[in-house]
């Protein structure tokens, strides 16, 4: 696929509503469970993407644009969630992940990406030089990684109910 | 995580909603998008969900418990999909998928499983002896199974526009 603005909010987009419907009223075990010891349970992926909608995406995307190469950018602490989601329960983290979706994808449209935009470059601590639509591509992949790795943490709680079928579940890592 | 009926039936009542949050109203691009040769887009996976409440997770729990082992179950067509959908619109299919389940769940419901029937076995036909409570984790498993698949579907389709991210990005294979 090329890569389209347009295409790429459409995943962004999903996102907040996707998580609502996965999620929402859940037993707390399925929220909990996890891919085993330092994995992340549904609880801290969605606290995960709340920290990237407010250090992460969009302000690199502003780096980027206003700045350019000559500033790097800030590291993103990818265990953030533990602080800041305490004592907010998921149905809050919920709804404040679908706030700043929505918040960033307003500033998104405000910005109104011109095709030379997509090229403007800038530099990750870590990767180097990127392209402002590597950036906006990451942002949608990095999302569905997510949903993915919440549907692995919560199949992983029963990874010892399915009996013989956990050959056939590739998602229980040892099928195919 | 124990095994729960009221448990494994959150995970299927989620599923039908989850993909309309996920799939409703992305571009084509998106819906066809796969994994490589002979791997599935979301349109087949949701064709293959289609087939199971079908022809697979019911059915076989009602041969489980009316007539147990001695009769092993029809084999798993995992390539109806592609006579059955043809026609229809991914919109179609989302329909059809959410009523099959919410009427399987709904025989589910009118079963009202007790304890010692989810220790009823049955016999598949490459798998050997499972039980009522091994078929129904299963369901909920494959379903989650199958929403991590069409994540990694839809995010392959970008696998060449992240440029240097794909290394942090699991989801593209090539991440950890």
């Amino acid at each position: 696929m090329d890569f389209q603005l347009d295409r790429t909010v459409e995943i962004l987009e999903q996102t907040p509503g996707t998580l609502r419907a996965m999620l929402s009223g859940l037993s707390d075990a399925w929220i909990e469970s996890d891919e085993g010891p330092d994995t992340w349970n549904a609880y801290d992926i969605v606290g995960h993407l709340i920290h990237g909608e407010r250090a992460d995406w969009i302000g690199r995307l502003k780096i980027i644009l206003e700045e350019g190469v000559y500033r790097t950018f800030t590291p993103f602490d990818r265990f953030a969630q533990f602080e800041d989601s305490r004592g907010l329960t998921l149905a809050d983290l919920l709804d404040t992940f679908e706030g700043l979706r929505g918040e960033n994808l307003a500033k998104l449209e405000d910005l109104d990406l011109q095709p030379e935009q997509l090229g403007a470059q800038g530099t990750h601590p870590e990767l180097g030089t990127v392209t402002a639509r590597q950036l906006l591509a990451t942002w949608a992949v990095h999302d569905l990684g997510h949903i993915a790795q919440i549907a692995r943490a919560m199949a992983a709680g029963y990874s010892d109910q399915v009996g013989p079928w956990a050959k056939y579940l590739r998602i229980l890592g040892s099928g195919n």
